[in-house]
């Protein structure tokens, strides 16, 4: 591993570039390649063994690559294959999940609350987040709720409308998610509708968007590691299993710049 | 070919057993063998090529099974891999795809009308309708709109509600559908809201669920070629990429009763 080797970061589409966005923004000296294995998305409403065996093949294509770290910008990756992938990978990169660092957050912050969490079925199904809450901070406890068409609806451009009012206002208002001081946006693709989820609960309930809490921890891991990149990085590169141009278009919604997507068909 | 083959039906998940209920309904004498590609789904995004990859594997699994004919019941399949899944499967077995009945049917009864179409990016990108309708029906016009929410939110039960109504609404007023006489159903999950999208026009629109169609089309293709079922049929199968209990859920949704997944892995 060296200081000028690329950050690797994956997800099963493109709601993992708003993690990459964070990313970027602070650590603008170093060079992203992102794979976004559009091929086989969505994941969270796979089963765990297919998003592992997915999730290897990413990395396969990362350590090629020489990356120095792979950052698992999706929870229900985070949530079926981190464990997997760290054991993979080995010695020959570091490895962060979306999960951890907000985890970690929480036990600081909110270690004797209600806590919420939203996200995909995979991510709510695996208990991942309560197994890692129950042992960071025991005495929180955590209401989960599978919120599985709100991904959809952000790449299909139905956010900060009334449409997406009522589908957000349709889940956040079940008995689940009641009485919770905080919230985790537990699915890289929500940030875009932090603002409406916090009108919502009209401020009454932190809303944890996980790309900044993230964003950060990397840039400790990597600090810690002496691995921070130093002087002008290399061009940022997007890897895509498939390409077609709405990947395009979901791409420039989420990293909020324009983005040039590269096919790499993962299979061969 | 036997006459006590099964009937192999494929979809990209769950979608296609709409027209595999319309098929057993008409054909209760036949073995049906479903093949759900859940570890990919959903197809409407992805690429042509890739969806032509994915179709090629899974014929294998049905031309193994010995099935007589293979029913495409995915439009987004039938746009981009009809050609080519017939050229592949050859002599071994008859096609069918669910758009060639659909076209036949509107050039006899909407031959120079104003047709509409709603269905996923990759069948509507695709132009095959397009194609196919200016070539059978040339005084038809065809005006498509691709509506991608509407799969992912029938799939998580979001039909038959306020909701639901909006989101359909939302689409079908687009100026793209205006002076339509006749409305395709141009996606195997739609037969679900059927109801929503004939109220939404007030009756004045004929809404065209393929299903029963398609049904019709692959009874008189097995008749013409001396091939429909004999006696008691063998079991019906229901195979599937990947398996979660949602797929289980869903998969009672669209064939309207239980039915057994069995996992088959389709890379290996």
């Amino acid at each position: 591993m060296e200081k000028n080797s690329a950050i690797g970061v994956f997800d099963s589409g493109m709601g993992g570039l708003t993690v990459a966005h964070a990313v970027k923004k602070l650590l603008p000296n170093e060079q992203l390649i992102y794979f976004g294995d559009s091929a086989h998305l969505h994941y969270g409403d796979k089963s765990a063994a297919t998003i592992q065996a997915y999730s290897v093949k990413i990395c396969d294509v990362l350590l090629q690559q020489g990356c120095k770290v792979i950052l698992i910008a999706c929870n229900s990756a985070s949530a079926a294959a981190y464990d997997l992938v760290k054991a993979y990978v080995g010695s020959k990169s570091l490895v962060l999940n979306v999960i951890d660092p907000v985890v970690a957050y929480l036990a600081k912050a909110y270690d004797k609350s209600n806590i919420g969490l939203i996200g995909t079925k995979q991510t709510v199904g695996s208990g991942v987040y309560h197994q890692k809450l129950k042992a960071a901070a025991p005495s929180s406890a955590l209401r989960a709720l599978a919120t599985p068409l709100l991904a959809p609806m952000i790449e299909e451009g139905f956010h900060k409308n009334d449409i997406s009012n009522q589908i957000i206002g349709e889940y956040l208002k079940q008995p689940d998610l009641t009485n919770i001081e905080a919230l985790i946006l537990g699915c890289t693709h929500y940030p875009l509708i932090k603002n409406q989820v916090v009108a919502f609960f009209d401020d009454s309930v932190e809303v944890i968007d996980s790309s900044d809490i993230v964003a950060k921890a990397l840039y400790n891991l990597l600090s810690e590691n002496d691995l921070l990149g130093v002087g002008k990085p290399n061009h940022d590169r997007f890897l895509v299993s498939d390409f077609t141009p709405s990947f395009e278009a979901a791409a420039k919604l989420f990293f909020q710049k324009e983005v040039a997507l590269e096919k790499h068909v993962l299979w061969e």
